[in-house]
């Protein structure tokens, strides 16, 4: 087992303990909580790799089935334990949306793609798994409106082309973006750095203070 | 008009109408409850096609649009007798997850996946259009809170291949694995089974009185 | 640029307007407005393309990005009037579903299938995308509940290959079939046409005063 799968699997356990808690919260059976940690981990991939018309990952090797199953058993046993955890999983999800937005852009980028292409099946790769389980549990998705998420994937692909262009091998260049990815969303949790809300148009319409960036 | 077609248009049927009635509950206009019909019927079909790579189904026969039709126009006709018929629609019901999951199977088998491939896809053919439609009228899926409804799916995915491994013909491992997604999800509806909830973690994280299952 | 192209965009850019707008009401950043603007405008073309089986249209031109990006810009330069400009975008908003439902068909079309998929895969086209806003922001999709939306898409496929069997040209069926669409679209706001509602079943069982139609 190589270094880059056992990351892999770090990731995938994250983001499917994300999707189970989530799915506890609103008293899903513990069958229906597996199917969301599973979406969670591999929905965004599935989606990349239904665009990008080759066979979901998945559906290749069993892995991500099993380690979401762990991540099943995790949550029953360390129940208790697992809100503790929080800070832990924080950077197993940073972790994860890290390497995912690396394994999506290089897909992309194999599969011949544009560099703009390949920055947004990062993001999705990165991204959509906890759009689709926030979709799931009937929430409005939290990527959007909390701190910097899918925002850091797709600095993550930039750097990653910047990398490249700039001639760097590829084990460098997919630890640089890897690690902006992880970067730029720890940072951004911890010092509460979050792009403007586009407030309501409605709301704001006689107001005008609303502090919103004015990109030009 | 073989008899295995004329189990598949009863699923169809069953699943539109299930559509249907939630649509109206909604109030929907009947164009509304018509696609959200049809994507109750066909919707975990189109995804496990859209995963294999190939067609979707119901582009290549008319028949379920025909059939979502006809159910459109029998809840119309019929409302006020619908809710009477609640026992016969979820034996209808009942006979579409079970054809749609060895379907789904199959499908998968032949497109030369592995089992657990196969087992997901009959699930996903089975139960995913349920989840589609209570995506599509804004609930939390219902699949996932209530009785034993993709797990029975699941369950008869694993039959089927028993019954491959066993070396029974093809015709009786069919029957045996629909029959069985039939009774499992007949009988969990009828002794009130379901699996345990997966108590939010949050409120449970003081008490430990959760009663929840402890799988090894 | 060709005439056409300056119509997709309109179409491109009032669909990512009204996606933009809806996300701003729900306190999305500007990022996640962005996304939602995105998905309003490429989401229908994006479901008709991998059910066609053929590569998502926005991912071989960049020029879908762009134009959402400057309907981003847009709202944020002129929050203050775009309420007022509601008629101009309704009328963009027309335009684009016309011409979507032509270029859905004609894929479909071009692609071989028979009469009712291009129909189909015309009217997700159109409108597909607004609906995948909806579910985005956690509504129920407002197109089966208000006016004649995928209902104008539906005849506007039928009116096509009404013209097509006529044996009219491509360009006058294109026109023909487009302007079927914004005109049934426009005069049913107008006049406020939309179909009836299908009551909830539960509700009317005692009643049968509901104005349902019967259709036969």
């Amino acid at each position: 087992m190589e270094f880059i799968n056992i990351i892999d699997y770090i990731g995938t356990f994250a983001f499917a303990i994300s999707g189970i808690r989530l799915a506890a919260a609103k008293n899903f059976d513990w069958f229906g909580a597996y199917v969301v940690g599973f979406v969670t981990a591999v929905g965004g991939g599935t989606l990349r790799d239904l665009m990008l018309d080759t066979t979901p990952f998945w559906m290749e090797h069993l892995s991500y089935l099993i380690v979401t199953g762990l991540a099943l058993i995790f949550v029953l046993i360390f129940r208790k334990y697992v809100v503790r955890l929080d800070n832990t999983f924080f950077i197993f999800d940073a972790v994860g949306i890290a390497l995912f937005t690396v394994v999506g852009v290089e897909k992309s980028l194999e599969a011949g793609f544009p560099v703009w292409v390949n920055v947004i099946m990062g993001t999705i790769t990165g991204a959509a798994g906890g759009m689709f389980r926030d979709i799931f549990i009937n929430e409005v998705p939290l990527i959007f409106r909390k701190d910097i998420y899918a925002m850091a994937c797709l600095l993550g692909g930039i750097v990653y082309h910047l990398c490249l262009w700039l001639g760097l091998d590829t084990v460098l260049t997919q630890l640089i973006a890897a690690v902006s990815v992880f970067l730029i969303r720890v940072l951004a949790v911890h010092f509460h750095i979050s792009l403007p809300a586009l407030k309501s148009i409605d709301q704001t319409a006689d107001r005008g203070d609303d502090g919103s960036v004015n990109p030009s």
